[in-house]
């Protein structure tokens, strides 16, 4: 994934805010990876509302840049999970790779209408299975 | 309305694709000002799709400037309307008003489905009214 | 300050990456009522990094909306400070005054090179003051 | 490239402002496909002013889609040069491509003062021979 520049804002670096939309990017690719389309949940009639969002702000990213997302999942509840990432820049220099931004979101499943509800048990065990997994990657 | 910092990019001016949505701000609120509710429309099963867009830019805006969006209705079809807009800093150094960006949408009303659509009767005959208003004013 | 269009996802609700943004609206408004020009800050060579930012969602906000951002200064250190948060709805059905989102952001003084520094002492003085200061309103 | 989440709206697609911004990565696209780096222009006191922006809309993205900008040089001036964008799906349901968006930018070279500027000759050569090219697709 490379940075865009309408990504960037006066300080030259990447806005504070677009990282969580990277979150959000790394989990729907971690979903996806895992076979689980967030499109088909909706079309189901569950959504997953946001219930809390955490980062951290280790180092900044520039235009051009190419990054990468590490996703894994942190808990899985009856009702929510919980996701956590590393942003990182895969060829940064001097060779290793350096953690621009870490976070969390929480999540929890609900209906349409809002009303809280247990996850759909065929997503709850595909999910399972995937809370040891290695971080997907996207980007 | 005052530019927020997250609007800015690394040339330390707003973002280009950042007027097109002033210009629904713009617009959004025209049609507040003329006692139509977009929210409402659309509850009512009518959705103005975006049929083309166009921007002059002529100087940037930069953060914390306080900007104010002129929108007034260029053109009224049986389908659909075309709104103008000129993004102006009314406190410009001078003491005069700086023309920032000039700009058009043309709207075409749908149904759910997508399907072109006329104009509700009356949305039409309020918006009639107004294609001799001068521009209403948002910021 | 009215939710836009551009700010809501398919949801139907505003994203929530936008909240993070609206907390920077929030801050560089309780910043002026202070006294505090952000832009002056980033000419004399200071500038706040993001250390850390955290959200909690209550309550999802929708397209035409109004909402205000309530924001107080909550920890000054020497080298950095904490802004919290409270995103509500003040004409919420009932009558009485919804909190939507709540949250807070820390930042860290440095120079250009970004390097951390201590707060520059006039801004410290001024900020100390505040401290104790009833939530400054945006919106 | 796929359609974020967050770069929809309530009408469940993509907002319309989201193309422009798409219509940059295409063109960045290009640019690097060319062997020349936007930010490294910039770092040698270039920049490309946005000067006018034109978008056509027939049909939207949704979510999860994967979608290509397909980014061609339309016109190339001492002073400046366009780009001509398709974005389209490469897989549509039917088999065939499907174009959403058609646009172009008008960019204008300018050094850091904003004072326009003939193209650098070496950027101006590297142009020209593109010009015939066929479209570089981005996504």
């Amino acid at each position: 994934m490379r940075v865009r520049y309408a990504e960037t804002d006066a300080m030259g670096v990447v806005h504070h805010s677009q990282y969580v939309i990277w979150f959000e990017v790394g989990r729907s690719s971690f979903m996806r990876n895992a076979g689980v389309s967030y499109a088909e949940i909706e079309r189901g009639g569950r959504q997953f509302r946001i219930a809390e969002v955490g980062a951290r702000y280790h180092a900044p990213a520039c235009y051009d840049q190419v990054i990468t997302v590490r996703t894994w999942l942190g808990a899985l509840h009856s009702r929510g999970l919980t996701f956590s990432y590393a942003i990182v820049r895969p060829d940064a220099v001097g060779g290793g790779e350096q953690v621009l931004v870490t976070g969390f979101t929480k999540l929890i499943c609900t209906d349409r209408a809002g009303q809280v509800q247990r996850l759909p048990a065929e997503l709850r065990q595909v999910l399972q299975a995937l809370t040891e997994a290695p971080a997907a990657l996207a980007g």
